[in-house]
């Protein structure tokens, strides 16, 4: 079902003092960096080789991601896989009894995406996405 | 100087209970599964495409891996990177000025790897691996 690990996203304080820590200090290279209003962050993408660093910062204090800053800190928040068919995968999910965050795709920077609850998969979050140029 | 996104660690309470979560409701594939004594854990590779899940289980109360699940939880723990030449990656990361957790590089299940602290990425605790086969 999953068909390769598209990014990992680590949620931060201040993406681009992080941008210049992972850029100048880790040898990433920024591909992207992109606002997105309606979920009320930034996030900005580094080339990882096979895969990338999604870094993600809140842009407003009500945001989920303000809410798991300031519960768990920075770090790590989610995976994210690629799938074929992000209707088929969600069904397949369904019927295992998967608990999903996100019954219906949504709409995603790169594509349709949808969390699958972290504690269907031992506290890591599973974020599944259709790329948009299939 | 990172190559490839090798593997995702994820720190677990049960590895079996949670292999039989990740392979028969996620769609996993088990690859191999591994008791490392000497770091007194029990680690399993998964197929994830481009990249492997690493699930880990301490099997000793007094293991860094059991102090981690006793203050974080179940969860991510590190992101793993590929590189051609250990010495040389840890020598420029030095060079920046990043922390290190381990300063010489170590055997790991793979080839020689090193901890990079998880306050010199916001949070991501970095392992660099070169693989033995190189």
């Amino acid at each position: 079902m999953f068909k390769r690990m598209d990014h990992v996203g680590v949620v931060v304080h201040d993406i681009d003092a992080t941008l210049k820590t992972y850029c100048d200090q880790l040898g990433f290279k920024l591909l992207e960096r992109v606002e997105i209003p309606e979920q009320k962050v930034v996030a900005a993408f580094l080339d990882g080789g096979n895969s990338t660093i999604e870094l993600i910062s809140p842009t407003d204090a009500e945001s989920g991601t303000a809410r798991f800053l300031a519960n768990r800190g920075e770090g790590t928040h989610h995976v994210c896989y690629e799938v074929d068919d992000i209707q088929a995968a969600l069904a397949m999910l369904r019927d295992q009894g998967v608990r999903l965050i996100d019954e219906t795709p949504r709409q995603g920077v790169h594509g349709l995406v949808a969390f699958i609850h972290p504690k269907a998969a031992n506290g890591l979050m599973i974020e599944v996405l259709q790329k948009a140029h299939k």
